[in-house]
């Protein structure tokens, strides 16, 4: 799994951009609890979004589902602003 | 990193139970952003707590920062009961 690769592949000069990135996994037990990676998803990119401007197209989500364990991996390119410049919603 | 190791470690015995693992890392800009890893942590917990019961003490975070990047490791281990079973808050 390429986790955090996004992160890894920066090379030697530094670069002022802002990258967040999540992965949840759901490893679920057969009990009827629909998958939290599903439900979470968007709760959690609404969360975000209070705290950091998203734009939809900076967003990329893979999902995969393996042996019992859903993960979403979440990647979400922030525009390089200071937080108090961004427009209150 | 020792990304998802918590469900790579399964044995060959299918195990009834339920955990969830996020991983958020922030790869920061010099623009007075705040730390971003920190600021969701306890929303994104809450956010969860909606939807699953969540006992403090099986819930273990690790915080990592390194060359701009900051990551939150959180595995919450989810009580095996459906959903519909566990008391409304």
């Amino acid at each position: 799994m390429s986790l955090l690769s996004l992160f890894s592949r920066r090379g030697s000069a530094p670069v002022a951009r802002e990258r967040l990135q999540l992965i949840i996994a759901h490893e679920r037990a057969d009990n009827g609890r629909s998958d939290l990676v599903v439900t979470l998803r968007e709760e959690i990119l609404a969360v975000i979004a209070k705290h950091a401007a998203i734009e939809r197209d900076k967003v990329s989500i893979k999902a995969e589902q393996r042996e019992g364990v859903s993960t979403l991996d979440i990647n979400i390119e922030l525009p390089t602003i200071a937080v108090g410049m961004r427009k209150a919603a």
